[in-house]
């Protein structure tokens, strides 16, 4: 039981009881707060959505969800107090202000429930209109009607978890003396390919200024020169990284590519690390804490959540996020794991893609070596360079770079990262050779030419790590508001 | 001192002096972590940039840090030991891994320093070109080179303190139950008019294609329709406060505002929580703990920067950040606040722009509240609806909406919020009144048609409260990448 308020810290905090909050008013207690106490007897306030209501002609049980849980609590009216009148509105989707008496409920399993003294309805839901009935709705039905899903069991759940790995993720680097690093969202460099990244305009389309050349003129835009959404903090974080030694990002990134899968999203929030000092070794240490510990938060953290997801979407999941914190990752040069693939096919696996030395892994390679041939996760190191990014640092054989990807099991890639190139010359004829446009990253070369050091670093995709620890399948179904192809709404 | 490395959790911690690390390689200590020990006569390797090199003939003192903290350590080399030759390459910029002996320092106010056996230069800085000499650069000139400000004393304290503003802002939320919500970036909704967002496409604009009214026709764009930036994310901040209680949100915001000022960025980060259930009174409170709350952090982990900071651009920094958590903040509705502007001006104080009930404060109107009449921050409530927006509650005056400004000194507005409008009619006749296309925003008029509640919420740009935090005058100082009209460099 919460002491009086006048002895807290924090006047009028949930869960007061003392004389001056129950004469002015019943304070309001969180529905979490309230299944933990065991002080039967007192008067307590909880509001929230109504997730059902059934009952009988002496009694009306409401359960009702205020979010902080996915549990509801149990309210019980009896109707010799409540006329069937004042209970009409009371329907899926209302929301309710509740005053009653804490009573330990008989049910099995059951923490406390409440016995209503009054009942206020705040807003009601037309049970004719209201979208969320309680009957089960599909993922796909629930994606049209994004702005109310997170008042689903599921929703909820997947949410709450989100909350908690980005918790999770900044405890994480903060308590190693990372600095969060903002990296811009809107960049005039283009490393990656035009192809795939959004243009950002104040441009009047509907005049555009051409020069005597015939290009259009972006001297007179918002940043005076063309400008899209970034695809990626790191450059900008390596110079976090060569002055503060230690820096992540976490924010939203951006891909314009015209794909319709259950993995790809326009818009989507990415974590980038980069150390000063640290090489291909340390990095990878790095990488396996990092998520080791991001799934033990999860497991310490989200109980009731996860295993409402393990018991309505995959039977496996507690299991496989057990297993992941359980042991060591494996280290594995790419040339060794394409030994092993090759053996595979020689022993009769058969792979949709074919499997060779160059090749770039698509996710059966990658689930194959995980799933089934270590049956843990997998760290793969030294992929030839022409399937990798111009900055990551050239082995001395000349034809692999020091990049690491981590493979999970059922997601495939969840990391990708590398020590990078410190040399310039190294750095700026890769550059050179792979088509990266250098003038726009002379402050990136610069890193390079003064103070340069080893470095290295690496990029999670957050609805990726959503997607290991949830469980769920659809990528669309760990993010509030997804951004896809045609799919703009909310 | 550090035990042994085999004794830890987390095997090759930094500090590791065990056999095994010293055999196979001396790991590298974090300065901050160097400064702080005693345990003098151990080898330690640090790794850094050379701020300073000063000396005579008999001896070398180089001045190293690694961004760790805002002090440097003291490398001592002694020149019989080290030929000139071999540190020629040791100058500012430059980056160098030193192995030595931890010495207690014979300087005043020093800590640790370490007496040189092995400086490795692992990166030069040809002091020719190297943009930061240690002469003090003005703050224009680091705006030139933000690729490299981060290792000035400056905005290594600017970025460290923004880290730990952060790392506040998750933390203060995450202890009060809420939950940290995603809300989209891009956007097809547009309730702040057109003219301010950023336009968002994948067309090809050399081929726009028109439609039979001579209007561009989007319906090839990404996204099936015109889309652009979002300018607050409080909209959907709403959805998640109505399903999951309590939320927030902390990310990127863009204004396509052609200002060029020391107060504006183009894209910019901002903090918007929104509770369900909460009335102004309860909004009011949280923006009061909250604000404190980061200023109190600062001055908890932060003070080697803030001092630094105070002591170089604002000398009343520290006595202003603690006055503000000293004391309650003022609650004054608008107009009495406005009864006080008029009541100075008919005592002879010049204010620029007229005062009168109805009016939109300027910033020396808020000032004069704050810092001259009261001497300590204001929040201002109760505003004309006319100056406020569509969703925030009417009063029953019919004049006046829930609003509430906290007002700081220096700054100004520093936080904005409301109780929200929870009546559909009324929401949606005043967003009709307001010229806001209801339209595009069904989604939101759904929360208050299915379990509306009373529910409030605030947004605080994250740049106003780092130029409260840091001192800094100019808001391009607080970011590390600013974009501003024609300046999207890096």
């Amino acid at each position: 039981m919460a002491p009086p308020h006048r002895e807290r810290s924090e006047p009028f905090e949930n869960g007061c009881i003392c004389i001056i909050c129950v004469m002015v008013k019943i304070l309001r207690d969180k529905i979490i707060d309230v299944l933990k106490r065991e002080d039967y007897g007192v008067t307590v306030n909880v509001k929230g959505w109504v997730r059902t209501r059934r009952g009988n002609k002496n009694i009306c049980f409401i359960a009702l969800n205020d979010g902080s849980t996915i549990k509801s609590v149990q309210i019980v009216a009896d109707l010799e107090k409540f006329s069937e009148e004042s209970l009409r509105k009371v329907t899926t989707g209302a929301c309710l202000s509740v005053n009653g008496i804490l009573v330990e409920s008989p049910g099995q399993g059951q923490q406390a429930e409440i016995h209503a003294t009054e009942i206020d309805v705040l807003g009601e839901a037309d049970p004719a209109t209201y979208p969320l009935q309680k009957k089960g709705h599909s993922l796909e039905y629930l994606r049209e009607i994004a702005h109310l899903r997170p008042r689903t069991n599921t929703f909820g759940a997947v949410f709450r978890i989100r909350h908690h790995m980005s918790m999770a993720i900044h405890t994480f680097f903060h308590e190693r003396g990372f600095f969060y690093f903002h990296t811009p969202l809107i960049t005039a460099s283009d490393c990656e390919g035009a192809g795939q990244m959004f243009q950002v305009t104040t441009k009047n389309l509907y005049n555009l200024k051409m020069d005597e050349k015939g290009s259009i003129d972006f001297s007179d835009d918002f940043f005076g020169k063309q400008a899209s959404l970034t695809v990626s903090g790191q450059l900008e974080g390596e110079l976090g990284a060569m002055s503060l030694g230690a820096i992540y990002t976490f924010g939203p990134t951006f891909r314009a590519e015209n794909s319709n899968t259950p993995r790809h999203l326009a818009e989507f929030w990415m974590i980038e690390p980069e150390v000063a000092f640290n090489e291909i070794e340390e990095n990878m240490q790095l990488a396996e804490d990092f998520i080791k510990y991001c799934v033990k938060w999860a497991l310490d953290h989200c109980q009731d959540d996860l295993e409402f997801l393990n018991d309505m979407y995959d039977k496996e999941l507690l299991q496989r996020l057990n297993s992941v914190i359980a042991g060591e990752f494996v280290r594995l040069p790419y040339t060794k794991g394409i030994e092993i693939l090759e053996k595979a096919v020689a022993d009769g696996h058969q792979f949709e893609f074919p499997i060779f030395w160059g090749a770039d892994l698509a996710a059966e390679h990658e689930r194959y070596l995980v799933e089934e041939h270590f049956k843990k996760p997998v760290i793969l190191t030294d992929y030839p360079k022409e399937i990798k990014s111009f900055y990551m640092k050239q082995n001395d054989d000349g034809k692999t770079v020091r990049a690491m990807d981590v493979l999970f099991p059922k997601i495939g890639e969840i990391i990708g990262g590398s020590q990078r190139e410190e040399s310039y010359e190294k750095l700026k004829q890769r550059a050179d050779e792979m088509g990266v446009p250098t003038k726009d990253i002379w402050w990136y070369l610069d890193t390079r030419k003064f103070g340069t050091a080893p470095h290295s670093g690496f990029g999670l995709g957050f609805e990726r790590l959503m997607l290991f620890v949830t469980g769920m399948a659809n990528i669309r179904d760990v993010i509030p508001f997804p951004r896809t192809p045609r799919n703009c709404e909310f």
